[in-house]
């Protein structure tokens, strides 16, 4: 059997009873550790588990997903997924496989960011569709999740923006000489975010957002030193919100009451806030 | 403390080890037990707490607040919830209201069915808004929800609707003469949920779906018995799921060939699922 179990979004005692129980008698436990990261480190995993884990990288699931899933039609092998399995990244591909070899899977489902965010305040009824941001570059830009963030706004929907991490990465010039030398990870910021989508209306022009527009930046949701800040654009791009991960909200126009009650409590500045949320037309339907 | 614990989405051990500690050392422990359900009663909750629990039905969440909080800015209250505590159903206002007393809140987040429905292989990225049904009666069959359905489907995304579950609800003729007497417990199906959308376009006809749309019903996300099937509207009407909770997502046309592949593992039948598919349009951007 493979069990994908999600581990939940912070620290090690946030996976379930039932996934611990499977974590235990499994007789191989893979990390997937390449589209997320818990906050604690695999010595600390593997010490609360108390048996050993392996690291998967992206290459391991993506080329040698076979190694993985050797035997488990005998035994059983745990694929360990922050957050929920099915959530932010789908493992779909690695359960597809499992069925061509005749292997069963079973989910046991976490929290994930796509409703852990609902920390906020922010009904989870109320978001449209997710994006990603990925870091620029001088020469990369992306655009083109301004294009469906744009279809939420214009239904007056709040957007979950899911922001880039690089671990495990080489530098160009080592990818080309062919050195296994890896860069230090880097996970975004909300202020690298904001900063970026800034860059991104002043590119298109559409009016999509601009420095006044609303959003709630999450760090660390779920973890006891979680953070959440609300403020305009041009505020969270100058925020500070400590270690990863982070998370944005690009707040939608039909935002009620009560949702406004709820994020104004960590506004960067109430004055501001109430000015943006009035010339926002938020709270309309 | 006011601890609100997710309980995730299936039975007693899809809590996490941190939401256990907590409600092992609670000095009082509630459940809400209104807006969603486990797959297991209070007694076997209370034997694997090893403690007893307090179900908070509808009446006590919202006009009795202040007795859940009483004392909780000196000892540790822990209130449950199905699923996450600020998924389907936000507690905010629980929040808020403890917060005006001076009270400190923290959440343990759990798996909710807004990220649970990732076990259906659709990509939570592709979902737009959610949506509710409730049950129709004879002379009340509100469509306001088809307005929102709309607005995802010109998008091309997918649509997770929530069902109407019933509680400890009166009949108009107890509550009229003031007897505490509740009906039996009732959860809507996803053949009832079919039904009553295909009832909604008759009456609408703007073509935001027909019988041949396809759409994909949940039961018991998470659970050991989890069922999934893809169909269209037409076939999940008559589709029989068993137990509750039942949810369904109605296919948006952005759905990508991944996703395909693995919603046709549980299609009623792959003939009229390849049929429906071409027909109407899905794969495309």
């Amino acid at each position: 059997m493979l069990y994908l179990v999600g581990l939940g979004l912070a620290d090690e005692r946030d996976i379930t009873v039932r996934g611990l129980e499977v974590v235990k008698k499994a007789e191989r436990v893979y990390l997937e550790a390449y589209t997320a990261i818990l906050l604690v480190d695999k010595a600390k995993l593997e010490a609360f588990y108390g048996r050993p884990v392996i690291e998967a990288d992206r290459e391991l699931v993506e080329t040698g997903s076979d190694d993985i899933l050797a035997d488990a039609d005998k035994v059983d092998v745990a694929f360990l997924v922050v957050g929920d399995p099915f959530g932010a990244t789908t493992h779909t591909d690695l359960v597809l496989r499992a069925r061509e070899l005749g292997i069963e899977s079973k989910v046991i489902p976490n929290a994930s960011i796509m409703s852990g965010i609902g920390c906020t305040g922010l009904q989870l009824y109320n978001f449209g569709q997710t994006v990603s941001m990925v870091f620029f570059t001088e020469t990369w830009k992306p655009s083109s999740y301004y294009d469906r963030v744009k279809e939420n706004v214009q239904i007056g929907l709040h957007t979950l923006v899911l922001l880039d991490i690089k671990v495990k990465e080489q530098s160009l010039e080592n990818m080309a000489r062919g050195r296994l030398i890896y860069e230090p990870p880097r996970f975004m910021t909300v202020a690298q975010c904001a900063a970026q989508m800034l860059d991104t209306e002043e590119e298109r022009q559409e009016g999509v957002w601009g420095p006044d527009s609303l959003a709630v930046g999450a760090a660390r949701v779920g973890a006891e030193d979680q953070k959440l800040v609300a403020g305009t654009l041009q505020e969270l791009s100058q925020v500070e919100m400590g270690p990863p991960l982070h998370s944005l909200v690009l707040l939608g126009r039909r935002a009620h009451d009560l949702e406004k009650d709820y994020i104004r409590q960590f506004a960067v500045n109430e004055a501001t806030f109430d000015a943006s949320w009035k010339k926002g037309g938020y709270g309309s339907s």
